[in-house]
């Protein structure tokens, strides 16, 4: 019989993820799992990034569809990528997780590992969180991160004038879940972010979660500026086009519209580096898709087909 | 009509959340709500303290029963206590708010105005977090503070010999839910916190959250001791005792199995100081309870009466 987690008991649950998370710790790690709270450590002259996110079962992933481990690595995927749009590095994160006690222990484990999995590859420890009972699964992150003084990545600091670039391509996840076969989540682009952070010239930044137009926008409305995009300019995964048509789907609307890109979204002003020394400089494929000026709002030429914006909570 | 959450939208409502905590930004707080992180800074020599923490409706609390605002206090309450038992003085804290479209602005902003009252009182700024759709109305908190490197209260550094105390009285918030009219919630223990975290001899520190036998128990597992509590010595609020009788309940069970008491509960190396000193030292009432010794478990003498112990989750 597949075990449950009223079978193992809150104690139990912390028992088995802390032994998952075992030889995790990190140098920036004072006190880890296990008490009223963890101490990190940031170095002389830095900042502390925190940002916490809630994934809700049935609203951010199912678990019919996907893999819990899937669904796990996604989640921290989505944290350290808001540190990445910072330019910090990682020192660690939180879980607070709530389950039904009926819920299978095999279920929850999966969606701790996939959270593991990336907390190694990236060097973020667990070092604390709490479980609790409640009717629907949830898992909430916190991360936090640490960047030089008055270095950070900001999504206000855009300027009219400023020329717009995203790293990567888009519109591969969105697409994965337009065809029921969810991708495995593409890394946090912590290093460019840190990069970009030391960059003459750099202007706003935002990571690319909710769909490049929406997020585009948050940055426009942060930095009172407007923003015009070229479509044609908006880097697309190989085959992607040609896939979106056999689908019946605008392939520049799904990469401008989908969502959980987590690419990072940057201005830079007039002048500042630009092309394959940009790229070289990021230590990642980056491309210039349009530029702010005055006003408020995203344009896109051509025009978008009608319908379809970003995603919405309520 | 009663607006819902659905009438708002997402970013409504985080505008609504954003205006309610406005001119609450604080010195430590270089950039709140609205990035993809906040900014946090701690000054030189010390350490970042984290921590999370998650309430479920009719698991944690019940809006039938309890003012939505009331809720929220206690919400904050319980993750400023987690800071007080390291030692640390807030920084800031974020939301991660989810609940259903459907449920009613003015319940959701009670919860958050809540907040809010802890927040300005104990200069602990929101200073970011996300909002969600879900089924379920729940919460999630991580506070964030600093304390002074090698200076952090522990529960792993408690050793035998070591003499238990705990800060003001226990048992009331228990009481009060008994009789189904819960009492305000009370402040959070910062202040002793960070004079103990200064006091020389100290040893383990916890804040009781789950009921003092609980909490104490958690201390004693992670220093690898036993404790011996003397019932009699436990500190009960003024008329608790006869209330209790009243409704059939033994006192010393409710003061120590209850919980959302959120005193302080610590040890002392022999030769501390102790009594009417340690209380003015402290600033705050202190009773000395019992004693660490070697073994595991704690020990209540004279026993309890069979049955009843802490809070489970699953």
């Amino acid at each position: 019989v597949a075990l449950k987690l009223v079978d193992l008991g809150e104690f139990g649950l912390i028992d088995r993820i802390e032994r998952l998370a075992s030889g995790l710790s990190a140098s920036d790690v004072v006190l880890g799992i296990g008490d009223d709270a963890a101490l990190l450590r940031t170095r002389p002259g830095e900042d502390l990034a925190l940002s916490s996110d809630a994934l809700v079962e049935r609203v951010h992933f199912r678990l019919d569809r996907e893999d819990a481990r899937k669904v796990g690595r996604r989640a921290l995927v989505a944290g350290l990528s808001d540190l990445a749009a910072m330019g910090a590095r990682p020192l660690g994160f939180t879980l607070a997780l709530a389950a039904p006690p009926s819920r299978e222990l095999r279920v929850v484990l999966g969606l701790v590992r996939g959270l593991l999995d990336v907390a190694r590859r990236e060097r973020c420890p667990l070092v604390g969180g709490n479980v609790t009972r409640a009717r629907e699964l949830q898992l909430t992150l916190t991360v936090a991160g640490a960047v030089s003084r008055g270095r950070a990545l900001r999504r206000d600091q855009g300027r009219p004038g400023d020329r717009i670039f995203v790293t990567g391509t888009l519109g591969r996840p969105a697409l994965a879940r337009l065809c029921g076969r969810p991708a495995r989540p593409p890394r946090p682009r912590l290093e460019v972010g840190r990069r970009l952070a030391r960059l003459p010239g750099r202007g706003a930044c935002i990571d690319v979660s909710d769909g490049l137009l929406a997020d585009l926008a948050h940055l426009c409305r942060a930095s009172g500026v407007a923003a015009r995009l070229r479509a044609e300019r908006i880097p697309l995964p190989r085959g992607f086009a040609a896939a979106c048509r056999d689908l019946g789907t605008d392939p520049r609307q799904l990469a401008l519209c989908g969502g959980e890109d987590y690419e990072l979204c940057f201005t830079l002003r007039p002048g500042a580096l630009d092309g394959a020394r940009l790229s070289r400089r990021l230590g990642a494929p980056v491309r210039e898709i349009g530029f702010l000026e005055p006003g408020a709002g995203v344009q896109v030429s051509p025009p978008l087909p009608p319908g379809s914006p970003g995603w919405r909570h309520f």
